[in-house]
């Protein structure tokens, strides 16, 4: 088996998720092959170094190109701020080193494809963090649609609400400023209904949306840490240049209709990032917030006894269940990106590409993109344009 | 098709309730009998010609006795307070007179016993008021079980929750007294959950209990009307004689091992009417707060969806269901009611008895006397002692 | 108090949900105007003869000329299929009797409006049949948002999911036809969407939506009644001329997002009819499968206890529960309707209009009109265009 | 800081759980002092050897006697099947190694009681492993009680449903023999029960009982791993010597009352740890398939707004859940390990005994024993007795 030496350029929110799957990849899949966590990139060097320690790497640089110049690294991975990725990006595909880049891919849809492009001529393995294709939940979805048990797709509707800026004294962090996190909700929330479309539905052909930002301006913000952020309305105010919400219609290929929100405004809404798919033979419904679950519905089922069964995807049958805990004993948000990093290690060692690789970070930003144009030119937008 | 003229003695809660079915009966089930709403009957003649009025009978009377001797009357309905039932129903069964009893038929087994035989000798039809049975999703939880679609019934476990006198300063209404209610939430609300245990799962072989009550001593109410009540804390105060709580273990003829609770002192709960059932291929769950939903889990689902399923009890398949509205369209607490008395209605006209009957209500009040027998001698009674 | 005599147009679906409204009243809410059921009117005589019996109308009669012409009716009441509305409601409103019209108002915008000059020219009353709002419920997020108790409201999502005609051998009834019924899931299904967004958020100010036929072709039914049908794959068949499923983004005239979706075809759906608002200080989600109960969430909770709360609207506080049952005993689909008989007869007794009329139904009419347009023309409609 | 150089005794189900969690542990609470995984102890050579490659242990040893004299151990984990606890217990406490000992801690109230005089003897730290109360949304039950928000309890009723074994073909494994396990459902899952009532409602006065198998004889296991198992039909049975299902009724010593039942023959269930504790001013509700949820009541709520909030126990606000992810992102089974061991290496840091320590795991034997008597003497047994 072949090694795998990772250097990684970000340590907060994603950058401690990407961590322990990395730690805990052998414990529960021994199969794969071991990462080794080389080294960990981030501009303070206080702060990368104490890092370095809490989530167990080897070693800490501040400059990123230094790090993509070593030999003894063979995969970056990349969590720094979105509008970081595609020099970074460029530099590892153009040194050899397969790439893992956190999503949204790029802030355009020219940058994502020349991203592509870029590690599809280095011949590299590449791959793009929707981790949520890795719940056992949504991956019993994908079984049901592919195998045909729902028939014929009608329906595709997915909502991600969440409320952490719900209050309007949340300083303006950096997911609220277009030039770093090129959208708001909409690239961060709706890219991952998106990628959850793709996966489960199939290409979008057309799409109309609409955005607000309700809230206009916002205390610059004096401290900053994953989600949270500190300020005070004494603080002087900046504009928020991003998307609060960003609703969509969509038409899929296949002929499905499907509809789209992503909003940081819905009060109560934690973290629900829920779809359901109407089919002519069934219908699912999954909800972040209770993640081991899935409901199904199926038409064949005895006259008297149709109804949504609340399918705990826990069982040895379920992907990746096996690798856990008994029945019944549930997993939690990481442990996406721990079969995350699974698929990484295998489409390595096997020699092919990860699901979901740059590609489907590209198609991803071209539906975000197409979103947008149809917001500014107030008309339906097809993909092909983009 | 006969005649059924109603004489109603009792006219609060369960009066209105019992109104409103005769009422509704014949436009939802136009093949029943067509119930004559002739005579109602209360201590207090100003209340009950109102009461007359509203609930839509054609003339009130004061003494329960006159209507008994009337000739125009076929069916006697005893809603008035629990101590009351017993004579009255020995005094219409001697008249020939069909019988509806609301629960619990009577204050002690030994009075029950009497109501059976003087019932079953005069030859009338008798019916007790377990309502419950009669929602369309405790008839598919029935049917389950008979079938043998649940296999081999392991557990059974019902609870009864309410909170409607958690506040001590909640007034000593009569059902809180226990020369007038028997006991308190055993007979109120266990007493519903024994005739379900019966219903569903079979005889009861014996039991052990324990009943509390938390508030010894209440304001004595100045004014009472159905399950509410005024009183201040500046009120005498007297004794609560019944139990707040009780609960009991149970073993069933059949092997299956039971547990009952019912108390009015589970906050937040207004009424839980709750059951559950497990055997060798599969569940239900019930609870009355969503009374149009079954949850059935089968052993024999393909092994990647199982799951409790949620059904509405709302399907053409379903009992009494074509009658209401299309499917997804709820019924609500009153129907249970309607449909108690189209089995009474076609019981008469059939010439059966109907279930449930005063078997049952003495088969339910043999439970509920052994569970206080067990209480006081600190020990498992057998229902065959009682 | 004065008379209130009914003559019904129709005797299906609609037609049983309204008698049982007129004969319920009287008992639940003994203040209200007693309803005459005097004559009902449908055009096959026997079988609207057999439905007077059953329903309880004093006479049948098979012409509504004749009906409208007679002197000792107050109130038409209109439930016949759609496209009978508008000829009807002129003829009665210029005959001087109150309107009970059922929805949607009319099959086009322009015909809703003729009907509401028409009743506004003749001075009666008028009323049209949005039930939805009549869950107490419903009526517990109204009394949160208008009191200020979710704060601004951000966002507006609903939707109406069912599943009746996924059988594509369901065949083609009244309600597939454009002619009769106008349009289909759209006008059917979202019309009641589109009330409640209007009644619990406001006007809205421009759509725009996407439709779908996912089954072009069905059997000619042979007998129908209410939503239920019967055909056979034999049968010759027709073609389906209205929407299956339309779905459309909204903005309001308060800045506030709408997403909307109708569909027939949304399998395990019998009839859930479902909506959420976000505000700044809270949310409310209402599912209309659980009509009893509502989610509430406030910001303003103790941070260590928030969470969305399952109201159950069966307590004494909340709108017309006191007329019915105990805390925690719940009502069903037809009390909407009987409230909604409530808010007639203390309309036409105080000499107001009742809410919603006339005027409601033209709004939604245009709402459901502005959505059609921007399908056909794919483009955002403003409502003022209509 | 200190040191803590583990030796653990046992790799199956449980030794994985703890392993993770000592890993785990520096990454999110790098407060905490690193555990080092230094020796691993299992009978078969081979397979240790393989196990402690897997679950990152420096070295593997198959004689626990040597590793408990090693000079290099600080602590010694005990996960072992139960009925090798004792012995470990008393040599690794002569040892003065400090202990973590998996539940239950014995397999008699005897032998536990020797356990913890030993412990308590040798001045070491003493755990056991109840790892339920590690649960964020159960620590917030418990601050909702302690903090008295919940008023005086009247209620603990408490479920762990499994049906692991309901196929009457799977076999007899060693939780399935008395000689091994102490006891069924009764020891394995009412033990967390107890554990949890303990907790947060306080001690037990008095107890009765009934158990049941429901399957006598079973094929014997040809091959077991955690909680799965290998057999045929064809294969010779044995018999199985401990209860399927066990419930029991129990009397708090501050007037509580409480019901309690542990089955693995409940269809459906895969494991469902639930309890509900009513109060005089409020409510809480947990399921462990859920358990990222409380369910709260508040009786103090505004009357209008009064239902059990759904809380997401990942706020910052709530314990633990700092360490993790941003609010609405779940945690799963395994982190309740996690916190049990930053509460055991805290301990160790500060020079106390954790919670639970081995005197509430005799606490909690005392009651499975008080069970086990009065279901055999088939009377009260008052916990005093024993």
């Amino acid at each position: 088996m072949g090694q795998l030496r990772i250097g990684m350029i970000g340590y907060k929110f994603m950058g401690k998720a990407h961590s322990n799957a990395y730690q805990s990849l052998p414990m529960f899949f021994p199969q794969a092959i071991k990462p080794e966590m080389s080294v960990i990139c981030g501009r303070n060097a206080g702060a990368v170094s104490q890092a370095a320690v809490q989530l167990g790497w080897s070693e800490s640089v501040t400059d990123w190109r230094e790090l993509i110049s070593r030999e003894d690294i063979d995969l970056i991975d990349i969590n720094a701020p979105s509008n970081a990725h595609k020099e970074i990006a460029l530099a590892a595909a153009h040194a050899g080193k397969h790439i893992f880049c956190e999503k949204p891919l790029a802030l355009t849809l020219e940058d994502a494809r020349e991203m592509l492009y870029a590690a599809e001529d280095a011949g590299i393995v590449h791959m793009v963090g929707f981790n949520y294709r890795f719940s056992p939940a949504v991956r019993l979805a994908k079984k049901l649609v592919e195998s045909g048990r729902l028939g014929t797709i009608y329906h595709f509707r997915a909502w991600f609400l969440q409320d952490w800026i719900i209050d309007p004294e949340f300083p303006l962090v950096w997911r609220l400023q277009k030039e770093i996190a090129g959208s708001g909700s909409h690239g961060d929330l709706g890219a991952h209904l998106i990628d959850l479309a793709h996966f489960l539905v199939g290409d979008i052909h057309e799409v109309i949306g609409m955005s607000e930002t309700f809230i206009k301006e916002r205390p610059i913000a004096t401290e900053m840490t994953g989600l949270s952020a500190k300020g005070s309305k004494d603080d002087p105010k900046g504009p928020v240049t991003v998307d609060d919400a960003t609703l969509f219609l969509a038409r899929f290929e296949n002929g499905a209709m499907g509809s789209f929100e992503a909003t940081r405004f819905a009060a109560g809404h934690r973290s629900t990032n829920s779809f359901e798919i109407n089919g002519s033979l069934g219908s699912v419904k999954f909800d972040f917030e209770r993640m081991n679950e899935l409901e199904v519905y199926f038409t064949s089922d005895d006259e008297d006894v149709q109804g949504f069964r609340r399918i705990l995807a826990t069982d040895p049958t379920h992907d990746y269940a096996d690798a856990w805990w008994p029945p019944g004993h549930t997993i939690g948000f990481e442990h996406t990106f721990i079969h995350e990093m699974l698929e990484l290690s295998s489409a390595i060692e096997e020699g092919r590409q990860p699901e979901p690789n740059f590609r489907d970070g590209v198609k991803c930003q071209a539906v975000l993109e197409a979103v947008e144009r149809s917001i500014d030119e107030r008309r339906w937008v097809n993909i092909s344009e983009m």
